[in-house]
C-alpha cells in the first residue's frame, strides 16, 4: 500500500499516519521529497480497507498496490486455464458455442433445439429451469421437470449441459442434470452461493454483474476458487450504461483486459447484452474477433411464442448463419469453431 | 400498449403486426394518419415482453402504456403508506433515524452505540450479523450471536431493530431478533428471497440496487407486496456512475420521484452512498431537505477499529452533530426529528 | 509518481523502467520488498501522461501523486474564494440565487421576471441570448437584442446579469451586457474558449460537463485561472447516468467534495438537473442543505409558452415558495438567503 | 406524439390536455378504453418539447412518435451513403483505414508514418495540428505548420488527409490542407461549429460524444446535413461508463444500431476508446467484425516520445500486424481491406 501525503502535510500528521499504519501491523518505509512525503506500507492483508488511511488528516491519496484477488490472477497462474467437461475443452483453441432457449418449455422444444445446434457445431446446451424474472407475474420456469428435458435432449445429441442456479437450495436438485452451473448477473455477488459452488466438483459459469467492475468480477471468481473449485468460466453479458437503445452495452474490451489480468476462460453472451435478435449476429462475430473463448446464445424454434426472452432469441436459420460466420472469424484469428456434423438421435 | 409503425411501413406489414397482436390476445385500435400508422393494443398482460412487437418488420417503436407494477404504484393507492413498528410510525411527519454499526462486533459495542443513538433521537438500531463482503478474506459477521447483541442492546434503550437478511435460509434465524428485515442492494433482484419476505409479518427495508432504475426497484417492491406483505420501506443508497471520488452517487432526486410514483416510504443511506465519513453529514442534511422519510447511518464507538466500513462510520460526536443539524432541517420543512432524550439502561 | 512493479517482475524489467523514468527526467527512489518493488519518481511535470509507464513490461500500476491542477486546488489556496460582483459577494455566508428564463424572449418577459425574482430575494438575473439547442429546428435565441433586454431589466431592479457564451467570437458582443460569463456543460472542455475567458476581467460561471469527473471539471477551472482570471464559480447541473426518469442525476455529493478539493464557490442548478418543474423545489432545498453557495433556477411568466425548457421552468408562485423554503434551510445551517424586498422599477 | 393518461385521470384533466394540444397546433385523436385514455396528437413539429405535455395533470407518459432527425435517418434515405474522397470510397465494401499520429510533431515524423501506413493498406493520414488537451500545461499542437507537414506527407504517398477542427475560426486555415474535417468527441454538440461545417464542401468525420446517446449523435449529424453538407461519417470512439480499466468503453453495438437507424457510414476508433496500446488490435478486429466501415488508429514511429497519446499509439510492427489481421476479418465477412503495396516517395 502506498500512502501519499498532501504537499502541505505537517510532520505531526505524517507521524500520526505512520503510527496508525504500525497499529494495523504494517512495516512503513518513508520517502520524503522536497514537496511531498510518500509512505510505503508493507504487509497489507487482502481484506484491509484502504479508506481507513484515506480519511486521516494530511493524506492526499492511498493506493492498494496488490490486487485484492490472488487465485484468479494471471500473476498467480501464468498459463491459461483449460477446463475439461467430459471431453470438451473450454479455454483452448476451439471457440466453444453454448446454445439453447432462455427457458426450458417442453420436451419437444428441447429436442428440436438440441438437434439443430448440435448439427451446426454447438457443443453445449443451455436452458433455464428456475428463472429469475423482474416481474412477479412472469413465467418462473418448469423446475426439475425442465432439468430432465434439458439433460435428455443433450444426451441424445452428445451435448454438454449448462443451467442457472439461483440459490443454494437449488444446487442439489440441479447437480445430477447439469455439467456446468451458471451464476446469473444478478447473483454475481451472492457470496454465500459462490462459496457453496466452490465446494462443488463441476465448473461454474460466472456472468458479469450489470454494474460490476472487472476487479469485482474477478473477486467473485476468487470466492469460488478459494473455496476449492478452480474451474471458473467468466462471461461478459453487457453492462448498464446511459445508452438505452440496446438492453445493455456489451463491453468487449473486457475480453482482452480479463485475458491480461486473469488466466480464466472468458465467454460473451450477445443475446442478453443486446436484447435484440438482429444485433446478435454482428456482436457474436465481434466477440470472437476480440478473442472470446466461447459464445452463449439463445435460439428457439418459435421465438414469438417463447415464454421468456423471445425477442432476443435467434430463429433456426439465423443460428445456422451465425455459426457459419463465427467459424470464419475464428479461423481468421487462428482458432476454430466445431464443424457442422451429421447428428442422429 | 401503443405500437408506432415506421412512416414508410407497408400495408402488409401493418396487417402482420395486427395479426400478431390479435394472436397474443390484444384488441387493436388502428389510427392511420397521412404519414404514419399507430396501433393501440388493449389488454396487455403485466408480463408481456413488448420487444416481441418491437422486432417485427415495419415497427418503429412500442410503448408499454401501463406501469409494470400495480400494488407499489401511487395510482393504486393515493395516500402515503405509514407503517407501525411497535409504536414507531414510519412514513409519517417524523423523519426516522436508523443508526448503528455496519457489523455487530460485540455486546459492549452494541450497548455503547445504542445508548448514544437513543439519547440523541435515533429510534431504530442497525447492525449486520451476516455480512455480504466483496472479498472472501473479509470479516463475515457474528451470525446469531450478533443478533442477540443487537436485540438486547435495542431493548435496553427502547429502540427497534433492523438487520440484513442475505438468503431465504436466514429468515427463520433472524425473525425472533429483528423488527425489520433489510434487503441489501445486491439482493434487490433476488426474487426468491423477495417472495419469501412477502410471506413474513414484519416490514421489509428494500435498498435500491447499485444500477437499478426506479422502475426496477418498484418492481422488486411489487414482488414483496404481491406475495402478501404491504409493509415495504424503500432506501436510496447511491447508484454506480462514472464518478469515482465517492463510492457511489447518492441519487436524491429519486426521493421526490418515488414520492410521485409510489405511496411507499423512502429513506436515504448517506453512509453507503458516499463511503466517506466527512461526506455523511452534508448528504444526510440534503436527504432530509429533499423529502426523505428517514435516514440510515453508520456510527461506531471506534471507527478505525471497525471490522467493516469503518471509514464511512461516524464518530460519536459527529453523530450528535448530525442529529442536531438534521433536526433543524426537518423543522424547516415542517417535519420533525425525535428530540434528544435522557436514556437509562 | 509511484510505479508499482508486478510481484514477479524481473530485475531487467525493473532496470528498464528506471532507465525510462530517468529518460523522462525523473529522479527515482527504489524500494524493494520481499514480494514487490515500488519506484518513486520525483519531478513529474503536470502534463506527463502516466500511461507511458503503465504500458511497460513488468509494471502493475502507476499512480500520479500530485493533482493535475494547481491554482484550482485547496492545497494552493486554503481560504474560500469570494468574488465581488458589483457589491454582491459570491462564496460568502449568503446563498446567492440566480433566476430567470432559459431564453430571453422579449422585453416584457424579462421585466416581469426581473421584478418578481428581485422582490423575493434573487440577486442575479439569467437569460440566454445565444442558445445551444440539440435540434437544428429549435429556437436559437434573440442574439444581441436579447442581451439588451437582459441588461435593462436587471438594471431596473438592481440585479446582476449572467448569460451563456458559446464561442470565442461571442465574448466581445456579450461583454458590455453581462456581469458574469456562463460556460455551458457542453463547453466545459472547449479549451480555447476557456483560455480566452481567462483573459477577461469578469467572473466565469463554469457548469460541470454531462459526463465530467470532478477532476476534469477542476482542470477546466485551471485553464481559466492559469490564463489570468481567478474568479471562477463552479456549478453542478446533473450528470448522465443510467437513470432516465430525471433528465440528469444531480450529483449533490459533488458539493462537499469540491469544497474539500478546491477553494472555489460551487452552485447547483436543479432546473437542468431534473428537467421537471415539480422536482426543482426539493432539489433546490437539498442543494442548499448540502452546502451549495448558490442556486441557478429557471422561472418564466408563462412556462407552457416558453421557447425553451418551459417544462423545467417554475411558475411565479412556485418560485416564491422555493425562495421561502430555501431561506429556512439556509438559516438552519447558519447561512442566509436575501430577504424579500420591496422593489420599484 | 402519443399521450397516455393515468388510469384514474378525470374527464376534466383529459379535456385540459386536449385543449393544450390544440393550442400547440396538434390534431388530436382520442381513444378511451375501459381503464385508460390514450390521445394521438398529429402534426408534431421536430422541435416540440414533449415535456410540455408530460408535466400536465393526469398525464402518465408521452411518447414522441417521429424521430427528431430526418435527413440522417434510414427512413429518409434507404440506401447506404457512400462518399467519394478524391477517388477513395467511404461506406462501400472496402473497410477504410485511417492511420497516423495523434499530433503532427515534425516533417520527418509525418513522412515516416505516411510511408509505413500507405505501404500496408491505410488510405487516409491523420494528425492533429490544433490539440484539445485537458491540461493547459500540455502540448497544444503545431498549428498551420503541422497542417503543411500532414498534407505534404499524404501527397507523397497518395493518402487522403483528415485533421481536427476545434472551432469555427479554424475552418478557413485548415481547409486547404485537409480532405476531411474531423469533429472531436468534445465538440459533438458544438452546434455553431456543426452549422458552419454544413456549409463546407468537404466531408465531416463526426465522433460520438463521450456521453452522447445514439439519437443525440444522429441529431448532430442532422445539424450538418440540414445546413447543406450530406457527407457525414460517424465514428464510435468509446463512451464513459463506470468501468475505468479502459479509458472509455467501446460501444460496438452502436455499429449495427446506427446501420439500422441511419444510412451514414460508421467508423470505430479503438485507440481513443481503450487508451491502451495492446488493446487496440483485438478491438480493431472486433470493430470490423461488427460491421464498421472503417477504422481510425494512432500509430507513431516512437510512441514513448510522442507528444500526445503515446501510450495508445501503435508501434510500426504492431500496425503491420493489425492490418494483416483486420484484412482477414474483413474477408471473412465479405468485405476488403486495401492490400499492402509498394510505395515510393
Amino acid at each position: 500500500m502506498v500512502v501519499v501525503m498532501q504537499p502541505q502535510a505537517e510532520e505531526a500528521q505524517i507521524q500520526a499516519v505512520i503510527e496508525r499504519l504500525n497499529g494495523y501491523g504494517f512495516d512503513v518505509h518513508r520517502s520524503s521529497g522536497v514537496n511531498q512525503t510518500v509512505l510505503g506500507a508493507i504487509g497489507v492483508q487482502p481484506d484491509f480497507d484502504v479508506r481507513h488511511i484515506k480519511v486521516l488528516e494530511g493524506v492526499a491519496d492511498v493506493y492498494r498496490v496488490t490486487e485484492p484477488y490472488k487465485f484468479a490472477s494471471r500473476a498467480w497462474k501464468k498459463d491459461n486455464t483449460t477446463i475439461d467437461i467430459n471431453g470438451l475443452t473450454v479455454g483452448g483453441d476451439e471457440v466453444v458455442v453454448i446454445a439453447g432457449p432462455c427457458s426450458v418449455e417442453s420436451e419437444e422444444q428441447m429436442n428440436e433445439v438440441a438437434a439443430l445446434v448440435a448439427a451446426h457445431g454447438a457443443t453445449m446446451l443451455r436452458g433455464g429451469a428456475f428463472k429469475p424474472r423482474s416481474s412477479p407475474y412472469s413465467f418462473q420456469g418448469l423446475g426439475e421437470e425442465g432439468l430432465r428435458y434439458l439433460r435428455a435432449a443433450a444426451d441424445r445429441y452428445d451435448l454438454r449441459t449448462i443451467t442457472e442456479v439461483m440459490e443454494i437450495g437449488q444446487i442439489e436438485v440441479i447437480y445430477p442434470y447439469t455439467d456446468v452451473f451458471q451464476v446469473g448477473a444478478r447473483n454475481m455477488q451472492n457470496f454465500n452461493l459462490l462459496k457453496e459452488l466452490g465446494k462443488v466438483d463441476k465448473p461454474v459459469f460466472l456472468k458479469r454483474g450489470l454494474s460490476a467492475t472487472i476487479d469485482e468480477w474477478l473477486m467473485s471468481a476468487e470466492y469460488i476458487i478459494s473455496a476449492g473449485n478452480p474451474n471458473v468460466i467468466l462471461c461478459e453479458r453487457g453492462i448498464r450504461t446511459f445508452e438505452t437503445y440496446t438492453r445493455n452495452t456489451l463491453d468487449l474490451s473486457a475480453v482482452p483486459v480479463v485475458k491480461k489480468k486473469s488466466h480464466l476462460p472468458i465467454f460473451a453472451d450477445p443475446s442478453h447484452a443486446t436484447g435484440i435478435r438482429d444485433k446478435v449476429l454482428p456482436m457474436a462475430r465481434a466477440a470472437v474477433a476480440a478473442g472470446a473463448d466461447g459464445l452463449m446464445v439463445e435460439v428457439h424454434p418459435d421465438p414469438p411464442q417463447a415464454k421468456s426472452d423471445g425477442p432476443q432469441s435467434l430463429y433456426f436459420d439465423q443460428f445456422v448463419d451465425m455459426m457459419r460466420q463465427v467459424r470464419l472469424i475464428a479461423e481468421a484469428i487462428g482458432r476454430t469453431v466445431r464443424e457442422p456434423q451429421q447428428v442422429s438421435a
